[in-house]
């Protein structure tokens, strides 16, 4: 059995993905993926380097179906990357692959990180990630709304720095509203807030505002939101969280 | 005024290196850093890439003056890489180099994500992080102890996976102990945790425990801890936490 390995891609564009991540790519036999992913490596990937390859795509619903396919090439003996967007470690891939690896004992899977939106989104607005920080996915497709909100709750209260995914979609219009609520129950209206769209793609762009703003901002699925701490601030026009409360006096 | 960029030169290896973070390092003809990570860039970097670059180093404790020595390279326009291993917007420098930049207003930054340890450490357990997670810094060096406590109990509490970065240094030696008592609070003994050392770097290992054996894990500052959610298991001999509650039935 060959190995499966789960690559993390980066933001969109061939500049952002590591040197393992493509030398790995390049290497497999088979590249399975979401079918927006796999169209993503045809881009990034020279012609030459594509050559002899096998394509396995299946839409938005079917990961299950996506690990399947991948073990039962890799039982074929061939080496297949199923590739994600951002990192495959955060809301990715990985997990549902390891999972999965249980009915197939012999399986090995290896995870290739990538930069997740959190890095590649944080580094376009300045540095707002610097402190600690939660990461917290607004989709109740997997999880409860409850335990959503119990995560916004407590990472507000505790004053860390935020990092928001899937701030909305279609269905779920008034997802960022009502999580904004929650936060202003322990962080200040005024606290700094960011907004990074299409990281790394075509359109990139970002925004500043209040979170007391951010309540109506407009955001989509290709949106990552960044709520700081009580000490970020704007320097020079960009969001910057101090590293600690020493960084206010030379150190040196 | 030349930019000056601030770059995240992942976990050590130049595998894990953008290839952004590469052409940027290249282009430059000043490379400033901590000691350890100017010869990080001399090992990864081929020797004609090197060819006519000054390198500034400071210690570790200098970082006010690092980012000051690097804008005034940019004032005498040079192009200025500040390196950090990881990435430079998490725990690193983009953000005491964007707070400076407020004395140099004519100054731009750029800051170049790279892959941080709680997305390397998290590929070499498995899949971890594959859910809402907090980032933590257990060193107290910028940040008071009380915070520090108040955001492992949040976390715990809101059932995160949490990475812990600095989880211990010779002067800091039972903070692990001290904060795995605080998660114990909300979090169960049983708890699945994994701890990676030297990530991407010679002598990489990783380890598996409960919440209760990590109490008397040994650690150092070379090693980062991952605490998994309720439902994180072990599947196939790697740390796996599942994407959500569907995850149980098949989806398609």
């Amino acid at each position: 059995m060959e190995k499966v390995y789960a690559v993390g891609m980066g933001p969109g564009n061939g500049d952002q993905m590591t040197a393992e991540a493509r030398e790995v790519i390049v290497s497999c036999d088979v590249i399975a993926g979401y079918t927006v992913y796999v169209d993503l490596v045809r881009k990034v990937l020279k012609e030459r380097e594509l050559e002899g390859k096998e394509f396995i795509t299946t839409p938005m619903t079917q990961e299950v179906k996506r690990c399947r396919l991948a073990f039962e090439q890799a039982q074929k003996g061939k080496k297949v990357a199923m590739v994600c967007s951002g990192d495959a470690g955060v809301y990715g891939m990985a997990g549902l692959l390891l999972e999965i690896s249980g009915d197939y004992p012999e399986a090995e899977v290896e995870v290739v990180p990538g930069i997740t939106a959190a890095l590649s989104g944080a580094a376009v607005l300045g540095a707002p990630l610097i402190h600690d920080f939660a990461v917290i996915s607004l989709s109740d497709l997997l999880t409860s709304w409850e335990k959503i909100g119990k995560r916004l709750h407590a990472a507000a209260e505790a004053d860390f720095c935020i990092c928001l995914y899937n701030p909305s979609s279609r269905k779920r219009h008034d997802y960022l509203k009502k999580a904004c609520g929650i936060m202003l129950e322990s962080k200040a209206g005024d606290t700094v807030c960011g907004i990074v769209r299409n990281i790394g793609r075509e359109g990139e762009g970002c925004a500043f505002c209040t979170l007391e703003e951010l309540k109506d901002a407009e955001t989509d699925m290709f949106t990552t939101v960044f709520i700081g701490n009580s000490q970020t601030r704007m320097v020079n026009g960009r969001m910057v969280t101090p590293r600690g409360y020493r960084n206010d006096r030379e150190q040196e």
